[in-house]
C-alpha cells in the first residue's frame, strides 16, 4: 500500500557547453522527482525532465496525480493502470491545462514512471525483466489505447506482443551482450570545432560506431563545415546523425538538408516545428531516401500516430520523460511496430529508464536493436547510473529501473 | 512605463449544470489574470481561461513572462510585439515545457492580452477601435509569423490587410447594428430534456438565431433525441450547432455524426481529440456536406495551419485565451482569411475580448460577420460585462479590451 508520497524538485547545472543546442543555448537539466513509497519500504522512482526554470510547476502536476495513489496497492494500480491512466489524463478540470500535453502531462509522467518503478521493485526484478516476463494481456491491461482505434485496437496490441512470444529466445542474447549506444555529446551547438573533432575521436576509441552533431547555426556555412569534420575524423563506416533541434523553417530545412545530404547523414532531427506533421511530410519527400528523425517533443500518442500515418518520420524517438511516461512509451512502440518504423529514444533521462525499455522493445515486441542514446551528464547522481562498454549499455540487473537518485 | 506587476488566481464556480459537457462534468471558470500598471496610472487586464484547477500554474507561468516587462515602456513594447512573443515563447529553458502549447503558453496569452489592454487604454479607445485603426505594418509588427514561412509570409500578412483596406468603410456599419451572437448555453450536457427545450424557447425569444447543444453522450440516443428537441423547438430557420467536446473516437464519430446529419446541424464541433489532425480530415470528408468546427483546444498557429492545409475545418474557433494571446488570435485569422474559412471564436473570456476581435476581423480583414459565441455565466464579475440586445452584441465603446474584473 501506497502510504508517502514525496515530490522534489532537482536541478543539475551542466559544464560550460555542455547540452547547448541550436534552440537550448545554456540548460539546466532538471527532474520533477515523485517517490512513492509502500509500506514494505518500497520506494518507486519515477521522473520527467525539464531543462531548468518551470521544473517547479512540472512537480506541483506530479503532485497532483500521486495524490490519487494515497493508500492504494501497487499490484492493484497496475493491473487497471491502463484505465487509472486514463482517467488521471482526463480530470476533468486538470485536463483544459493540456490535454494530454506540456506540463500536465510530464506531471503525469513523472508518476506514471514511478508506479512502473515500484512494480518492478516489488517484484524484485529490473524494469526490463519484469516487462519482458509479463502475458500480453498484462502489458495491454497498463496502456490507454483511447483515440488510437483507427489505427490499434486493443486486439491489435495483443496479436503484436503474442506473434512475437515464441521468436523472443532468439533476441534474448542482447541481454549478455548489451545494446548497442551511440554518442550524442560529441557536438554539442557551443563546442568549437576543436572540441568536435577531439570528442569525434575520443567515441571511436570508445567503440562508438554512431554519433550526433547539433546543427540549426544561423551561419549554415557552419553547419556544413562541422558535419564534414566528423564525417572525416569519424570515417564512413560511423552513422553520424545531425540534430538541428527544430531551428529551420520549412524553406530552410527544403535548402540547408539537401546541401547536408553530401556528408550522407544517418538522419536528420528534428528539422523544424515538432507541431507541424505536414512540414515534416513535405520534407521527408523533399530529401528522401535521406530520413527524418523525431519525437522529443512530441507530448502524446495520438500526435505521433498522426506522423506514422503520414509516413514522415524514419525514426521514432519517443522519450518516457516527456510522454506520459512508461505505459505510453510502451503504446508509441506499438504502433511504430505496426508501421514497421524504428524506436530510438531520446532519453531525457540520460539513458537510466530507456536501456529497460528499448530491451523490451527488442525482446518483447521485435523491434530491432539499433541504438539508444547516449548522454555522459548527470552519471554522478544516479545511484544505479547506466554502464558502457565499448560503445553498448551493459544490462542492468539492479531491481526497478534504475531511476534512483543520490540524496 | 510598467512598474507594477499583478497576477490573480480567480475562480468562480457556476450554478449547477451550467458549463458541463461531455468531458467536463464541474467546471469552475477560472483566469490567471494579469495587471500591468504604468506609471501614468493605466492599468492593463489580461487572462487566460481554465477549468479550475491548475489555474494556478497558469498564474506562475504568466509571472515569469511579466517579469521581462517590468520597466518597460507599452508603446515601445507593441512596436516590436511580434518579436517579443518570439523571444518569451521560445525562451530556452522554459520553452521545454511545451514548446507553444500547455501551461506555458496559457501563461503567455495571459500576459499578452494584458499589453493588448494596456495599450488602447493608454490611447483611451477600445481596443476594436485602435486594432481597425492602424496601419497593416503596425499589426503585422505584433505578430509572430515564424514556422509559418511555407503560408504565411510578413508580405503576405500585409499584403492581405491593405487589400482590403478601401472597402473597410463598408463594413463599418456593424459597429451601430452590433455583432451577432449565438446562444452556446440552451443545452448543456448535464441539463435535463425539459431544461434544454425551455432554454430554446427561451433563445429564440431574445432574438438569437443560432444556438449549440452539447452532445457526446455513451448513450447515442440521448444526442439523438436532444438534437431533435432543439430542432423542433427552434425551428428549422435557425442554425444548430452541435459539440461533442472530443468525446467520440474516429470510428465512433463516423457512425453517430452520419445519424445527427438528419436533424440538419450547422456544424459538428470538437468530435474528437484536438490532436488528431489526420481523423479530422477523414471524419469531414466521409460526412460532407456536414461541416466541422474546431478549435477550442488547438494551441497554437502551427496546429492551425494543418488543420486549415486539409481543409478538414469549415469553421475555425479559435481563442485568444487558449492561444498565445490576441497576437496568435490575429496570426491564425489571417491565416484563416488565406484560406477561406470562417473564425468563429471559442469563448473562454465569455466573449469580453473576443467581441473586439471579431469586429477587427471583420472591419480590417474582411472575415464574415458570422456571429460570435454568447456564455452568460460571469457577466457579473465584469466591469463592463457584454451587452446582448436581439441576439447581437452591442459594440463596446470603453477603453481597452473590456476585461477588468471586479474586486
Amino acid at each position: 500500500m501506497i502510504n508517502k508520497i514525496v515530490v522534489s524538485d532537482r536541478r543539475f547545472p551542466l559544464s560550460k557547453g555542455a547540452g547547448s543546442d541550436a534552440i537550448h543555448r545554456d540548460p539546466v537539466y532538471s527532474y520533477a522527482v515523485t517517490e512513492l513509497t509502500d509500506n514494505k519500504g518500497n520506494t518507486g522512482t519515477g521522473f520527467a525532465f525539464t531543462l531548468g526554470e518551470g521544473n517547479d510547476l512540472v512537480c506541483k502536476a506530479a503532485q497532483f496525480y500521486a495524490a490519487t495513489l494515497q493508500g492504494r496497492d501497487i499490484e492493484e494500480i497496475m493491473g487497471d493502470f491502463g484505465n487509472i491512466f486514463r482517467q488521471l489524463s482526463n480530470e476533468q478540470q486538470f485536463r483544459w491545462l493540456g490535454p494530454h500535453k506540456g506540463v500536465v502531462h510530464l506531471g503525469l509522467a513523472a508518476v506514471t514512471n514511478a508506479c512502473f518503478d515500484l512494480w518492478a521493485k516489488k517484484r524484485g526484478v529490473p524494469l526490463w525483466k519484469l516487462l519482458t516476463s509479463l502475458p500480453a494481456a498484462t502489458i495491454v491491461n497498463t496502456l490507454d489505447l483511447s483515440y488510437l482505434e483507427d489505427e490499434l485496437t486493443r486486439e491489435e496490441a495483443l496479436q503484436l506482443l503474442e506473434s512475437n512470444r515464441s521468436s523472443m529466445a532468439e533476441r534474448e542474447g542482447i541481454i549478455h551482450s548489451g545494446y548497442p549506444g551511440y554518442d550524442t555529446s560529441v557536438g554539442w551547438f557551443n563546442y568549437s570545432d576543436e572540441e568536435v573533432r577531439a570528442n569525434c575521436r575520443k567515441a571511436v576509441q570508445n567503440g562508438f560506431t554512431a554519433m550526433k552533431l547539433k546543427v540549426g547555426a544561423a551561419d549554415a556555412e557552419r553547419d556544413i563545415r562541422r558535419a564534414h569534420i566528423v564525417r572525416e575524423v569519424a570515417g564512413d563506416d560511423v552513422k553520424i546523425m545531425l540534430d538541428a533541434n527544430q531551428q529551420w523553417t520549412l524553406p530552410q530545412a527544403m535548402k540547408i538538408c539537401k546541401v547536408l545530404q553530401s556528408m550522407n547523414p544517418y538522419w536528420i532531427e528534428e528539422p523544424t516545428h515538432p507541431d507541424d506533421v505536414l512540414a515534416h511530410k513535405v520534407l521527408a519527400d523533399h530529401i528522401a531516401p535521406t530520413k527524418l528523425a523525431l519525437g522529443e517533443h512530441v507530448p502524446n500518442r495520438i500526435i505521433f500516430k498522426n506522423y506514422l500515418q503520414t509516413g514522415s518520420a524514419g525514426f521514432i524517438q519517443v522519450d518516457a520523460v516527456r510522454v506520459g511516461g512508461v505505459s505510453e512509451f510502451i503504446t508509441v512502440s506499438l504502433l511504430c511496430r505496426k508501421f514497421g518504423i524504428p524506436v530510438v529514444p531520446h532519453v531525457g533521462d540520460m539513458g537510466q529508464l530507456h536501456q529497460h525499455l528499448v530491451l523490451f522493445n527488442h525482446i518483447a515486441m521485435g523491434h530491432e536493436a539499433l541504438f539508444l542514446e547516449h548522454i555522459p551528464h548527470l552519471q554522478q547522481h544516479f545511484i544505479h547510473p547506466v554502464h558502457i562498454r565499448d560503445g553498448r549499455y551493459i544490462t542492468p540487473m539492479e531491481p526497478g529501473s534504475s531511476c534512483d537518485l543520490k540524496k
